[in-house]
């Protein structure tokens, strides 16, 4: 299944190995971890007996926006606890990938940020009780993966044709160097004001000639800029 | 719900601690452990950060049979590499209890043996993959207790907050304009660019809230290219 799964920061590298483990046992293999503390891969293998492929072929990215370089879609998990998600809430039971996606789990303690979650077309929900949201790790790996699995033979949605986070990430940056130049984001509001337009930029659902001309546009935008000084 | 986890010689009070931990999380309570090893309760409550109440709940018995007792069905829980069970086989998707049921897993290293397979009604199939049956037991416990509390109900989605198409259409205006001044539609492909980025606008369901940024970025941009001449 095009499905690649997405360690955010995890804190204990036992968890990376189980992690692993339940994704070789339902047929998983694209592992990518973020920033992991502290990376020790001999840990994680001790803990993952039967994920040594896994382990062996996961890649270690420095920050999320690497880690879902071409996925159509990021999906971040979030407990039963989260009451108003600010963006589309997908619940587990029925939840089927639509082209290549990564599904992304925060840390052990602390979950997604909101860095993080700026940069998930949606959020999906696993339905732990309230008085008890917080799962393990690999416990949470463990129910979406099955749920991924489970009748799997049930159809197939066609793919859509948007473009990949990465062309779409490619894109903001040509904007923020535009916005900055028109002196923009002199504010504050920086942060916030990119965490917005990054999230609008995926929300959007832009097709690959989409951004080709958006990219074009900003291209001429940027030129003027340099030269009408 | 009416399920007792029954967990049969477990070697890791680890895995005690994070079974019972992902009961908690789905809202079963009924914990009852054969013959651990060792039974260290202090480190298994380590583990089972949110389940101390599970834990604290949770019966010791020296064999399986009083482990049983009061159930109406007695399940074993077993692996995708289980060809010829010789009892009747369940698979986990599907799945729901009838009476008092007890959800009965083996040991870390060899699962259930003759001795405890005899105890049970039937026998409940994992879809593992072939190659890596062998599960962890905590993430084993997490997928049926999922897919007990599994609701076929298709997730929800956010009510669209979506600004209307004249506010969208004042938008592109401004756009326009800048792009007029930074020279991009001074080709024979104007009009052509115009309703791509029209039908760009439209699809990308903008908030109301997302038309004011952009608008007010649009306007920065607007300024710098004057000033900037």
């Amino acid at each position: 299944m095009n499905v690649r799964i997405v360690l955010v920061r995890p804190r204990n590298p036992v968890n990376i190995g189980a992690a692993a483990r339940v994704m070789a046992n339902f047929g998983f293999r694209d592992l990518v971890v973020v920033n992991p503390y502290p990376p020790s891969w001999e840990e994680a293998r001790r803990a993952g007996p039967g994920a040594e492929e896994v382990i062996r072929a996961a890649k270690v990215t420095a920050t999320l926006a690497e880690a879902i370089n071409g996925c159509k879609l990021v999906v971040g998990t979030t407990s039963g606890a989260r009451r108003r998600p600010d963006r589309p809430l997908r619940a587990l039971p029925g939840f089927r990938p639509r082209g290549k996606t990564a599904l992304v789990f925060g840390s052990e303690k602390h979950g997604l940020d909101k860095e993080d979650l700026s940069h998930c077309h949606a959020l999906l929900r696993i339905p732990t009780v309230a008085e008890t949201p917080s799962m393990n790790l690999a416990a949470a790996v463990a129910v979406c993966c099955y749920e991924l699995v489970r009748k799997k033979e049930r159809g197939t949605r066609n793919e859509e044709r948007v473009a990949d986070a990465g062309q779409v990430l490619r894109l903001l940056d040509q904007a923020v160097g535009v916005l900055e130049k028109a002196g923009f984001l002199d504010t504050q509001r920086k942060a916030s004001h990119l965490r917005k337009l990054r999230q609008l930029a995926l929300r959007a659902k832009l097709r690959p000639e989409d951004v080709a001309l958006l990219t074009s546009a900003a291209d001429a935008i940027k030129y003027q800029l340099a030269t009408g000084h």
